[in-house]
């Protein structure tokens, strides 16, 4: 039953006065109001706890005397970067040019699009470098060919150096192949060359804060080596490093200009998983509607599924179990933290089975919502239309 | 090199005259003219293969005597749903209100909501079925009780049964419970019982034609007998089955009054890989533009991540690679059958690691489309905005 309909009802269900209804129904929309008024999966977002992660980063940065050019990618909001600027924050990391074009309408004038650059989008590109100081990747001839030759506006250029990820990027040992690339930029009047750049994915797979340092060391010795060896006819190249992982432990970053961390800003259960945050610190959960209890199979069917989730998937901490969200407590306007195994085993389109113990199971019900965290909040929050704040607020994105 | 620079400087680097560039140029634009407006990741749609999907389900429907209550969650989109309306398909089955609402508006009149129905939602729901005969499903007595306080129309219902998936619904063998289910609703004026309703979703497991017709003779037998358990107080009870895999191979569905399977309007890799359908009536393709070639490790690199393509995976034959998406050629204004083993290895957000041959590798220059089936079409087409036809025509979507 939901609540309002509790108040209806009170009256002819109890004995209680008028005043003692009052009362019960109070105590009652404490626990429940949250949701009174959703009615479909929402994307909750902690504003406390976002922005301590954003404080905290800058913190870092500040300590380590690096530049700080967060990937806006995770949260995709207008919003949520005018958190950043009030921190001063006045550049930034997107992953599209669709991103790039959506922060520069909101007053962003130093983006990276740390993608290797897109040609096919070159009318956009031309478009928004009139307008903003863009900075594209480059990693082989082709691209700077067509740029020599099309672009309008001048843009900046970040060589993308593959530094362990294997995704993209030059290897750093091709320095021959690297020098005809800068020498080739070189001869456009339109491209800058701004530095080398480089993403330590393979971080992603580190299970312990000693393997996440690994990945560190060997990336920025890595960089420091290239740019070593260009440094005669390219003294002043930058050096543009990092993932979420190493970000959220590391305290220096010799060698490098700039960290580019993008998921911090709300963290998730894969970056715990990783060791890159607490439980406390994952700033955005999933609550579903529960539409069917299963009693046998203690299970709980939420209207939530692949649509809102993606299908980012982890393991749980026996090494075995796939899951794809983790139920957290929702009491007093906020989430609290895990509580015993409860958890999404699979995932349709529309549907989410929760996997949970007694306590769980017994104590909701269906037309209730269920909080879960997410395994990856990029991929969720890119899924969902709207972050919910736990203030009430409703906060778009692109 | 994109097609329309070469027409700028064919002129410079031949000899030949304007006629023979000309030629040149035609044959060279019936090659690539299909992507040369398009920049970003695009959702192809062979409307022939779709439309042949949708003809070959009607006549199996036709030839069993059953009824097709297409599911409309694969495709959401008004146009192609207007197809069947052409086969005079009438009656739909959708996975949310929201997709009810949108088929709503574009005139279906018969919806089944084939989701465990969401009090939360009663608003809509009561609005809804003003309008159209709306069927939700029902699986337990918290949602009766509360139809049978808060619906202002009669919608009617369908008992959600279990007949081997295992994911919702109620085990047929209690039959107790079933029939107190049956009892609660009777009581309801609002509501009208339909029928039993199922999904054997454990077909998707199936490897074979033999797997697959097991699930079929062993879900319907439930059916039948769980219809004939109830039949004394229940005679009319319609018993409502059917996904994709038994849909595309069974010629009979002894006890069934309606099917409802959704995935074959497109198909994909995963109905390929169960044997539900040839390569050849995989009727949507994904094009995304290349943004890199490594020829090291034989990859292209692909502007289409997790964000286009979902992150459905499958195994390729060797049942050992992991693989999200499958290249096919595309020639002449449509996409061919798969050559050779070049697949999606990895996706991130945005980008789409392609593991090619060395034919594949040298044919394909940055800036290229490059054309690949998904893994699973519904949700492919539900992370995309809209479909392209071979036609050049935009169907948009929910």
């Amino acid at each position: 039953m939901l609540l309002q309909d509790l108040s209806d009802q009170i009256g002819n269900v109890t004995n209680c006065t008028r005043v003692q209804a009052s009362i019960f129904l109070f105590i009652c929309k404490m626990k429940n109001s949250f949701f009174d008024t959703f009615t479909e999966p929402i994307l909750l977002l902690d504003t406390g706890k976002c922005k301590a992660n954003i404080k905290s980063m800058c913190a870092r940065a500040k300590g380590a005397g690096v530049s700080l050019r967060p990937h806006f990618k995770t949260h995709q909001s207008h919003e949520v970067g005018r958190w950043f600027r009030e921190e001063g924050v006045n550049k930034i990391t997107v992953s599209s040019l669709r991103m790039a074009e959506y922060f520069s309408a909101d007053g962003w004038k130093d983006i990276t699009v740390a993608f290797p650059i897109n040609i096919r989008e070159i009318d956009r590109i031309n478009e928004l470098a009139e307008q903003v100081q863009l900075n594209v990747l480059i990693e082989n001839e082709e691209s700077i060919e067509y740029l020599s030759t099309h672009l309008n506006s001048p843009v900046g250029a970040f060589l993308k150096i593959d530094i362990g990820y294997h995704r993209t990027g030059i290897d750093p040992r091709e320095v021959t192949k690297i020098k005809t690339l800068l020498q080739a930029i070189g001869r456009s009047s339109q491209i800058q060359v701004i530095g080398l750049l480089g993403h330590a994915g393979h971080s992603y797979k580190a299970r312990s804060r000693a393997a996440i340092h690994q990945v560190h060391l060997d990336s920025l010795a890595l960089m420091r080596s290239l740019k070593e060896k260009l440094s005669v006819d390219y003294p002043n190249l930058l050096i543009s490093v990092g993932d979420t992982p190493t970000c959220s432990w590391e305290q220096q970053f010799p060698g490098a200009d700039e960290i580019r961390p993008g998921n911090f800003v709300f963290y998730d259960l894969a970056q715990w998983r990783i060791g890159s945050c607490r439980f406390d610190q994952i700033a955005v959960a999933m609550a579903c509607p529960i539409v069917a209890k299963h009693a046998q199979r203690k299970q709980l069917v939420v209207y939530g599924g692949g649509v809102h989730f993606a299908k980012d998937q982890s393991l749980l901490l026996d090494n075995k179990t796939t899951y794809y969200g983790h139920v957290v407590p929702f009491k007093d306007g906020a989430w609290g933290l895990p509580n015993g195994q409860n958890y999404i085993s699979s995932l349709s389109q529309e549907h989410g089975i929760v996997q949970v113990q007694d306590a769980v199971f017994d104590a909701y019900q269906v037309g209730d919502f269920l909080t879960i965290l997410p395994i990856h909040s990029c991929m969720a929050a890119n899924a969902m239309k709207a972050y919910r704040t736990l203030d009430g607020e409703t906060l778009s994105r692109l």
